[in-house]
């Protein structure tokens, strides 16, 4: 299992994902599921995959490699989009291609096609942006009404970011909340779990401003999950109990 | 969609759930998902179902009018169950029967066959129990370990579950959480929605001691939304931001 979020808040973006990947709970390794692409002062790209382990590492390695381009007849890698959106559809088409190649197969051994990415970061002049592209290659982008997007196991690490999260969260704040997003999803789903992997490209810098894994034992990480945790215990405590059905004291 | 919680704690049983079905996001109307079955001071059952909705009627029409018993060539109501692990069964037996009756039916139409039961209650000198019933038939029970079960869009409201309910909890604490819990997951998904209905059963009363339906503007859990939604806010501002990539001051 997987979790990725990513949050566009006015300042920056950032990406955060953890590492478990399965097949079967006996099965449990821990694969880099958050790959940045930089060209510092020109490019910054971070693509978060899930899915199938194999879907998702055959379509890097096409962005890496070179992907076959219809209309030129020639091939095309990452560092040929010249814009966000070029980037979101390169990797719509990477995504294509895979399926082309590998679902009927995938399907003959019982397993089904699984892949969603995200897609964050920014190029050149061009404005900062986060997309997330399923697995027919189709995307759609964050914006300022809804400043995340998730994949993966989304349900247990929303709740949090559907109350706290807006377009003018501070980044750090943002960082912050996505941690504890992904918090709640470890402590829900044990096949989603540390290390995890974060970055933090502040808007317009084109440079990342922060690339870290949390191993277990990381100090903040550590910190911030029991401060969430004794928070929600007192937060429900502070709360009165219902009284229906009793009088109106 | 639906969302159901049961919790058994030391002191008694809490049952929740909301009204709200779908078959489309233009097609919403509201069912009572909660059934109870009450002969005072000899048997108290509680039944909440999620699941396609044809199902889960059918099978309250059958526990009610009768199901058949290969057995012994009759039938038997939800009134002949000794115990709740009978009681439990002819849950099981009944969602059987309908299968049987129009599974293939519905798969002819596109429809798949969903449904799933929360089963709480006491009957007479028997222990208080909660069970889930799957689609199947087969269930499972809820233990002093894990002290509550959840059926229907469950994910969302599962964190908050998984922190602060333990068998000690207090039966209107656990009342309140299931509330918290149900806030979260309709604030996150639309499809789950008021009326909510709620039952409290205390250990050994063998009568219902709160029934309740929360109709839009229910103070108690307006207040209660609001606390939480504050709560939360508040809970994430007092942990510090991640220093990461910064010198420890």
């Amino acid at each position: 299992m997987t979790y990725c979020v990513g949050l566009l808040v006015r300042d920056g973006l950032v990406m955060i994902s953890d590492t478990r990947t399965n097949a079967g709970i006996d099965n449990i390794a821990c694969f880099r599921k958050l790959h940045v692409f930089e060209e510092a002062g020109s490019r910054v790209l971070a693509i978060a995959s899930s899915g199938n382990l194999s879907v998702s590492q055959s379509v890097l390695s096409l962005l890496n490699e070179g992907l076959p381009n219809a209309d030129t007849g020639g091939t095309e890698t990452l560092a040929d989009a010249e814009t966000m959106f070029q980037a979101a559809q390169m990797v719509g088409r990477a995504v294509r291609e895979v399926y082309r190649r590998d679902a009927a197969s995938l399907e003959q051994q019982g397993s089904h096609f699984e892949a969603s990415f995200l897609v964050g970061g920014q190029i050149k002049d061009g404005r900062l942006r986060l997309f997330m592209v399923y697995a027919a290659g189709n995307f759609i982008e964050a914006t300022g009404d809804t400043p995340f997007l998730q994949i993966g196991e989304t349900k247990y690490g929303k709740p949090i970011l559907d109350r706290a999260v807006t377009f003018n969260t501070d980044l750090y704040d943002a960082l912050k909340i996505g941690l504890i997003s992904m918090d709640s999803t470890m402590r829900s789903n044990l096949a989603v779990g540390l290390p995890i992997d974060l970055m933090v490209l502040r808007r317009d810098a084109l440079e990342i401003e922060l690339r870290h894994r949390i191993e277990p034992g990381d100090a903040y990480f550590e910190d911030l999950r029991h401060r969430w945790s004794e928070a929600l215990k007192t937060a429900h405590l502070a709360i009165p109990r219902p009284r229906y059905g009793q009088p109106v004291s």
